[in-house]
């Protein structure tokens, strides 16, 4: 584990234990102290959490003139479930994830390698700090493991992806467009309904922003990636 | 707005004009370079994603036997757009924050001082850095304003919320519960449907845990808060 981490990150892990509990999918938690099950979930979280605020410092100061909605977008399309799938296969977290395959399935757990990164990245940052997480984030995952120019070509279309899915689902789904505002400083807002319940609303300057903003929130809401 | 900073944080403003533009409500945002509209809303998706991973790694290291699903509970109870407001307010946001006000019913924006405090936050970090912005956090606004003992005891029963929400918009909602695994290492999963229509699913290695989870997402998922 400890030649992996330096592969990984370059520099010696302080903590290793860290690393190893980051590798441990819940599937083969040990009962630890007062019956609680050690498991990756808990560096999972906060290393989401941090992998977020990292993301979003990086999108904010590369994009200066660009509204949360995009930066927002694009940081879906970085940190979402597929993309920290592949990262995790990328650097080679597939060989130090430990579950139990016969639990895998059973609980369909699809993101067992992008939890095992984010706990890794928790890991790291409760072993090297925040600056040190930030500089591995940025050098050795984000400018290493994604073309921005791909990234900000390909974006996610939201409205297309509910609709798929309603299709899928054998679900109505309708998008709803409302104006507000005066003439000349107008904003619209956008529901999304499925089976004619609203489960997501959103809003932009454009008609298009507004509906892609909802059927953003809607992807949240039903689980869309 | 120097003093106000001063007062708020304890330290002197490095980069007053990023204080000031947090405070700018998107209703009174002037268009700049490019015609990009300045306001706090990049400062307000800044600041929540650095809030976030903050409030996250102190739970994580105050609680170290509780499970993710417990932190990120206990989290929500923290950055959720109530106690985003309250917060604002006992700060003394109030006075600082511009809008227009007459847009401000137009766009039924509950959360204007929730998001300015976000914002906030956004402007400190990238006036002041990681660490400073951590322990402001933790010491002016966490110890401060938040009860941790009274946080714990009121646990937000997200199952009633669900229940209340359904009856108000004449819904009918159920919840669905699976065991998996063996006889004694089981976990269950509870499904949460609103009108037969799956809105959100959640775990737990207990019944009443998975249902929590289950309502907590569905909440997420309907804008319950």
């Amino acid at each position: 584990m400890a030649q992996a981490v330096k592969m990984i990150t370059g520099k010696s892990a302080g903590n290793i234990h860290l690393y190893s509990l980051a590798m441990q999918h819940t599937s083969v938690a040990e009962e630890g102290v007062g019956g609680f099950r050690e498991s990756n979930e808990r560096l999972e979280y906060l290393g989401d959490a941090v992998l977020g605020s990292i993301v979003a410092e990086f999108l904010f100061k590369k994009f200066p003139y660009k509204d949360e909605g995009f930066l927002t977008d694009i940081r879906s399309r970085i940190v979402n479930r597929d993309a920290l799938n592949n990262l995790a296969l990328k650097i080679g977290l597939k060989e130090l994830v430990k579950y139990d395959s016969k639990r895998k399935t059973a609980l369909s757990h699809k993101s067992i390698y992008g939890d095992a990164m984010e706990a890794f990245i928790g890991a790291y940052y409760l072993d090297k700090g925040f600056k040190s997480c930030r500089k591995f984030i940025i050098s050795k995952l984000l400018k290493r493991h994604f073309d921005m120019n791909e990234v900000l070509d390909n974006p996610t279309n939201f409205k297309s992806l509910v609709i798929e899915w309603a299709q899928k689902h054998d679900k109505l789904v309708r998008f709803e467009i409302m104006q507000k505002g005066t003439k000349h400083k107008s904003q619209f807002s956008a529901q999304v309904l499925v089976d004619d319940q609203e489960i997501a609303q959103g809003y932009g300057y454009s008609k298009k922003k507004a509906q892609q903003d909802a059927a953003r929130k809607a992807c949240e809401a039903l689980g869309i990636e």
